[in-house]
């Protein structure tokens, strides 16, 4: 594999200033190309052996291009911030927005190839760690990006050479450490970790680019000459494919729906029954034994928190429900019971122009707690498989792979040791109309209620059939859907409490004495 | 997960009648359009709780339909033939061509849950075997296939009940086996197990369907509807997705066609060096010495395919290289060597009309052998990167997606103990030319040479840049590019006739006593 790059390939000086000046027009005029007509981020990771010019590169492409649309981050050790946080979250908070290039040193691939030459990741571990970069770049390229990863070559003894110069070199000698003697030492087992690396995660949408590092001329016109072919290549691309999305989004659906029109049966369970018809919801609770419950169970919640505070075990809570079911109360119950210093409450609704630059999972990502926090998510990153995808903000395949997507995200939650609820609030379709009713004609409640809650309630069994899906597909053990029968809302928000309580409690007896564990552990 | 199954949905049986007949002429409607327009193949995938009606289902597809163009195959055990292959040779062999429906029961879901759950595979394990099994669908699904798969669910009573009814049954008691209870004993770690495979492998292109099993007309019509909506659907999909890459492929490779042109670079190295300018081909070898070196390479070569014929150790070998080359001859020293019951010589060229209707691995999956054979390759699933990229049958994204594949199915053979080297067979670009005028002046080989040879010998620089990039992408450490100076053909037989005794020996000495691995062992 890498004997391809130990060829002594040179440039000159001279023929290096002349394919610079050219190299540098025209990335450039791509970049320019990129931030008007790009609906795409480009994402550059650039790895390989230490002295192959990893460093150097991300400074030319800085300085090649214009720099201000540009997003470079050197990853190091994890900060206290990320270790308490699942290990995606340090790559999901330095992504370029649409428009932008992002230029990545030591990024994800660098800590699993160190634990593995280490020994302190199995092989198994290893795959695995791999396989979450796959579903990572996979989720970022199905949304467009481009996404290209240099692995930067040298031999062992060109690296040799590079490290005793450095170590010699007065003004250099600092950026040595004693680890990368240690490091050369192990070269051959780098090497083979590299082999592996690249064999699993060189994807037709994330290829790896293996670059020849010795000559530094020949090698940053490499790197820029590829990043040139490939963005060309991808603006053209992603002309093709936008109007391929939305001119099938229009046909498909179109067809699609006369046919279930027509009576030809619908193969999304719309017109069956929905597990939400299986809710009791003439469950209810006398006023007097709410207020007992509710003050039994706050206190617990307290409790209980302070200790997963001690723990560093983090919650997430997810609430989502028809419009007026009751979400926001059920909320204020749970908060009431805690230290605002340890919780935060995130709405969500329609994204911004800021957040619809991303990938639709990031600004859930931007909310993820430190260790020991509570989040509650009013709203959520399910909003893609229910009203995306009802308002076909999302195409039928881009709701179809959201559910892959979420159970990765959330199995990364877990992984982390954070517990994660998912409240499902369910009221009637003639409750709902009750309390529309009797927000239209309370004052200080009016404002709650828009245009939009009368145009969803018209699509009620478009959205239980897809909440019965969602249910499906995303409701597991250790990140289950409560459904919440809350036409009474005293009994609804005991149930929540409870919930909660004995989810958190459960955590608290099973976990160890610091939930953070090793940076990258599935 | 799979509450949203037991909802106890029925359907009286008149109503059944009455749907059963519109759907029934909707799917043959359906299936006619997909042989006529369909370009692709459709894989339908039955698991689920025993009991549930998988094979129900599968009956009545094969009833409702024209089964004379569905494949339905039930995997029990692997055969003897299947054990002795990777494991995934089984699920290759009986997919669809194109234009048809292929219908499994039990099939590459059903040992990896059964194993797990009777604790053979570890979780580690049994999530790596998940992966296979996507990496498996993505291939297909990229290549334009439809996946779908059902999970049908019955609950643990109702599982009960039918198990008590069949074992009391005199005409279908003896469908029950020993096994039958104790796996109902098992039920929860079954939906345990089940709950993971949905979530790690519910992917966009390949998507699960939950089914409840309870009411056989339910279930009947909700498995034909979904087929329907589904097929409906893809068959849209696949027409727009055709036209858009073939669009695509035009405009974008004649765009960046032009910037090469312009001398705007070209980041496939064409331009550079390659390996193969490394390669000393002024290595030679008097007559003498070959005889000699040739006649003890065969015999250790017979020797050592002996003991590897006992250990059941299978070896392929892949010859790829420029026209003239001279891969015909060093087949011909390796086969001279061996026993013609022992091994198999294929030759490929473009692929017929019959292979060109499955993926492009189908044909090379369908000549792996079985233990301790030797399979020599004549050109190769290389293919893919070489002449079907140089000349444009596979488009940009399709061969870049290629390398992942390929390790992918290499990383199959390895996994199951197979020894794997490639060789390729080099010559200058002036001994091409001297052996082609040789070719043309003599009688008996002029068949040899045809129109395409020089056709491809003009394109000879782009083919050094894909092979570079081969090489570069597929030489790992466990399956070797070896590349063979054959400008004096006496020292390149030696070369390969060493390598693979040297290969073979190795293999040997660290083999175990049989080198089948229980089916699914990575």
């Amino acid at each position: 594999m890498f004997q391809t790059a130990e060829l002594g390939q040179k440039v000159s000086k001279s023929e290096f200033k002349q394919r610079e000046l050219i190299l540098r027009e025209n990335l450039l005029a791509l970049q320019q190309r990129l931030r008007s007509e790009g609906k795409f981020p480009v994402i550059l990771d650039f790895a390989g052996v230490r002295g192959a010019g990893k460093g150097t590169s991300a400074n030319l492409l800085n300085k090649w291009m214009d720099a201000r649309w540009i997003v470079t981050q050197a990853y190091s050790e994890p900060s206290d911030e990320e270790a308490e946080r699942p290990t995606f979250w340090r790559f999901w908070r330095f992504l370029p927005p649409k428009g932008q290039i992002g230029v990545y040193l030591s990024g994800r691939y660098s800590l699993p190839l160190l634990n593995f030459v280490y020994g302190k990741l199995s092989l198994d571990q290893f795959t695995q760690e791999l396989e979450r970069i796959n579903n990572f770049e996979k989720a970022l390229a199905d949304d467009g990006a481009m996404v290209l990863k240099y692995w930067m070559h040298i031999s062992r003894d060109v690296q040799k050479k590079r490290l005793e110069l450095l170590e010699n070199d007065p003004l250099r000698s600092w950026r040595m450490g004693p680890e990368d003697w240690k490091n050369w030492e192990m070269y051959d087992r780098f090497i083979e970790a590299a082999e592996r690396i690249i064999s699993q995660t060189n994807t037709g949408h994330a290829p790896w680019e293996i670059v020849e590092g010795e000559d530094h001329h020949c090698r940053s016109l490499r790197v820029g000459e590829i990043l040139q072919e490939r963005l060309e290549r991808h603006l053209l691309k992603e002309q093709f494919r936008q109007k391929y999305l939305s001119e099938m989004r229009k046909e498909v659906h179109e067809k699609v729906k006369q046919a279930a029109d027509n009576g030809n049966g619908n193969g999304n369970g719309s017109h069956g029954k929905t597990i939400m018809d299986k809710l009791d919801l003439s469950l209810s609770l006398g006023k007097k034994q709410y207020r007992k419950e509710m003050a039994i169970a706050q206190a617990r919640l307290a409790g209980l928190h302070q200790q997963a505070m001690q723990k560093k075990l983090s919650t997430i809570l997810v609430f989502e429900g028809p419009d007026a079911a009751g979400k926001g109360g059920a909320i204020r119950q749970i908060t009431q019971a805690l230290d605002v210093r340890n919780y935060k409450v995130y709405p969500f609704a329609a994204p911004t122009d800021v957040e619809n630059s991303y990938h639709y999972l990031w600004r859930f990502w931007n909310c993820i707690p430190r260790a020991g926090r509570m989040t509650i998510f009013d709203r959520s990153w399910y909003g893609r498989v229910l009203v995306e995808r009802i308002e076909q903000f999302a195409g039928d395949d881009e709701w179809r792979r959201a559910f892959a997507e979420i159970n990765d995200f959330e199995d990364q939650l877990i992984a982390h040791g954070t517990v994660l609820l998912k409240f499902w609030i369910h009221i009637s379709k003639e409750e709902q109309l009750l309390r529309f009713k009797s927000r239209e004609e309370t004052p200080h409640k009016r404002w709650k209620l828009v245009e939009e809650d009368w145009r969803n309630r018209e699509r009620w069994d478009e959205y239980a059939a897809a909440v019965h899906i969602m249910i499906q597909q995303t409701s597991v053990q250790q990140a289950p859907w409560v459904l919440v029968e809350n036409e009474s809302k005293r009994y609804g928000r005991i149930k929540v409490m409870n919930s909660v309580c004995d989810a958190l409690e459960k955590a608290i007896e099973n976990a160890p004495q610091c939930s953070v564990k090793p940076a990258g552990k599935r």
